[in-house]
C-alpha cells in the first residue's frame, strides 16, 4: 500500500509497504479516507520522539477488518495505545500508560497509509452528520477539550489564548462554548481580522490585551509566551501550557509563586466530548483548512505544512 | 521603643524608634511578645523588594491601643495589608490586592520591635490553650496550610515533600494531617532521623524515594528541586512551588506538558486554619525553634539564622 514514512533522515512516500492485518479480535484495521497533518508531525521530522515508521495520527477512516460489529462503520480513533494492565492504566489514567505506544509517534505506524490498525477500545462511531473534512478534527479537537476540562474553574472568566495557530483557534472555540469571554492574541491588526473572520472568535493585537485576565492559554509552544502569559495573568489565576517548549529556556517563575497562579500542562484529550463539540456546540473546524492533498504528494505536503502561517493540511489517500 | 530595622545597607537594632499609634477605629497596636525570623527577612537584607524600615512579619502580642473589643487580648496578624476597594479584593483576593502593603516585607514596618500597628481586620485571637511559641507561628503555618488549600483534590494521596527546612516540615505535617501519606525527601541519612524525630514525619534519602508520588511539595527554592519534583510526580499529578527561586534558570518545561502536570504557585494563606491545625491537628512547631534571642540582640540572630540549616530563631522584646 501507498504510506508516508520517516525513516529518521528522510520522510517519503512508498508504494510498497506491507497493508496492516487485524491480528487479533481486539484490533481493526481501518481504511483511510482522510488523515491532517499535525505540529508534532513536522517535530518528528526534526528528530523529535526518535519515531521511525508511517507517520499520522490524526485520520478519520472505514473499518474493513476486525470485529463484526465494528466492520463497514466510519471511526476516528484514539492515538494512545494502552496496555490496560499497569497501575496507571487501572488508576483510569490510559492516556498516560508508561509503556503506550502511540500512533505515528511511539513505536506503532500511522494513518498516512491506506490502511492503519488500531486497537478497537479505541475507536470512535462518527455519527452520519459530520463530513470527513470535520471528523478529521477530532484528535486536536480532543486536546483542546482536556484544557477545557482541566480548568472547569475557570469557566466562564475572560479567558485570552496566546498563538492564533490550528491548536489555539481550537481551544479558543471549546473555551467560548462553554461560556468564557475569550480573546485572542494576534501578532498584528491583520491576524486579528483573519481570526474573526475564520472561526468567529474576538481578536485583539498582544499590545492591546487587557490583563488581569482569570485564564491564559499558551499556544505558542514559545518561552515569550509563557512569560507573557505570566504577566497577563490574575493573581490566583491559571495558565494551560499546551505545547512543550522544545528547548531549555532561562525562566523566572517567581511571579508564578507570588501571585499563586496556577500552570496546567495540557496534551492528549478524550474523543467523546470532542465529538459531541463538532456535533452540538458548533465549533469551526474546515475554516482551518488550507488543502487537501493527495497522500503520493506527503512529502511535498509536509514541506508545505511547514511554512509558517500555514494552517491545516490535510491528505487523501483515495486521491 | 526598640526596634530591628533595615535602611537598604545594614541591619541594626535601635533605641529611638517612634512607637506606633492606633490612627483611626481600623487599626490596632500591638505589644509583641514573641516573633520570628523567615527565610523572607533574609532575603530582605539581602536586597529583595527594595524594603526599607522595621523588619518582622511573624509575631504574637498583645493589643496595647485600638477599638475596646480589642484591647488585651492576645492576637496574631495577617501580614497584608488590603486597600479592600479595588477589583481583587473586591473578589475576595485580599491577600492579592495590588496595592498592598505587606508588614515588615512592603512600604509597612514589622514586628521586630516592642510595638506594631495593624488593620484590625488583620488580627485572629489566640486561644488561651496556645503558648507562644507555638503561636508565632501561624504565620509560616498559614503558608503551609494554602498549599494543602489548593490541592485538596489530591487529598489521601502519597505526597513528597522536597526540602526539610522549617516550611516544608509544615507543610508535611498539615499534609499529614488531611490523610496524606508523606515522605520527606532529605539529602542524608542523618537528616533523616533528625525529620522523624523533631515532627514524625516519614523521611527518606533523595535517592530512596520512590517515583510516581500524587504531589510533590517543592520548598528546596532550587531550580533542582523543581526538575526533581517533575521527575518524582505521576503523570496528571501536583507540584506546588512553595518558594521562589530568585533567579532565572534554564528549565525544561516538557514533562509537564507531556505528563500533564499542574504546577501551583503558593504564597500566603488564611490563618483561621492554621490556628485549627495548631488546635486540633496537634501540628508540632516548637522542636522546629533553635534559639529564643533578646530583641537587642537582633543583628546577631539574624547572622545567626542564616546559617545552613539552622532552625527558627526567635526574638523577644521584653526579654
Amino acid at each position: 500500500m501507498l504510506a508516508l514514512t520517516w525513516d529518521g533522515t528522510r520522510s517519503r512516500v512508498v508504494a510498497d509497504a506491507p497493508v496492516p492485518e487485524a491480528c487479533d479480535p481486539t484490533s481493526a484495521v481501518v481504511r483511510v479516507r482522510l488523515a491532517g497533518i499535525c505540529s508534532t508531525d513536522l517535530q518528528i521530522i526534526a528528530g523529535y520522539m526518535g519515531f521511525r515508521g508511517v507517520l499520522g495520527h490524526e485520520f478519520v477512516g472505514e473499518v474493513t477488518a476486525g470485529p463484526e460489529a465494528w466492520v463497514g462503520r466510519r471511526v476516528v480513533g484514539e492515538i494512545n495505545f494502552a496496555c490496560g494492565r499497569c497501575p496507571t492504566c487501572l488508576a483510569g489514567r490510559r492516556r498516560h500508560c508508561p509503556s503506550r505506544s502511540v500512533m505515528g509517534i511511539l513505536a506503532a505506524d500511522g494513518a498516512f497509509a491506506e490502511y492503519v490498525r488500531l486497537p478497537i477500545e479505541n475507536l470512535h462511531h462518527v455519527p452520519d452528520g459530520l463530513r470527513d473534512e470535520e471528523a478529521v478534527f477530532v484528535e486536536p479537537l480532543a486536546a483542546a477539550v482536556e484544557a477545557s476540562l482541566q480548568t472547569a474553574a475557570f469557566a466562564g472568566g475572560r479567558t485570552i489564548v496566546l498563538g492564533a495557530g490550528k491548536l489555539g483557534l481550537l481551544v479558543g472555540q471549546v473555551m467560548a462554548a462553554r461560556g468564557d469571554d475569550v480573546t485572542v492574541a494576534c501578532r498584528d491588526r491583520a491576524a486579528c481580522v483573519q481570526v474573526e473572520a475564520r472561526v468567529g472568535l474576538c481578536a485583539a493585537a498582544v499590545e492591546d490585551v487587557r490583563r488581569g485576565c482569570d485564564l491564559v492559554i499558551e499556544a505558542t509552544g514559545t518561552a515569550e509566551g509563557l512569560s507573557l502569559a505570566m504577566d497577563l495573568v490574575r493573581p490566583l489565576g491559571g495558565i494551560v501550557l499546551k505545547s512543550t517548549i522544545a528547548e531549555r529556556h532561562a525562566l523566572d517563575l517567581a511571579p508564578l509563586v507570588i501571585n499563586e497562579v496556577t500552570l496546567i500542562g495540557s496534551r492528549c484529550g478524550p474523543f467523546g466530548p470532542a465529538l459531541a463539540s463538532l456535533v452540538e456546540h458548533g465549533v469551526r473546524v474546515t475554516p482551518l483548512i488550507d488543502a487537501v492533498l493527495p497522500l503520493r504528494d506527503g512529502a511535498e505536503a509536509l514541506r508545505r505544512a511547514a511554512v509558517r502561517g500555514t494552517k491545516k493540511i490535510l491528505l487523501q489517500p483515495g486521491a
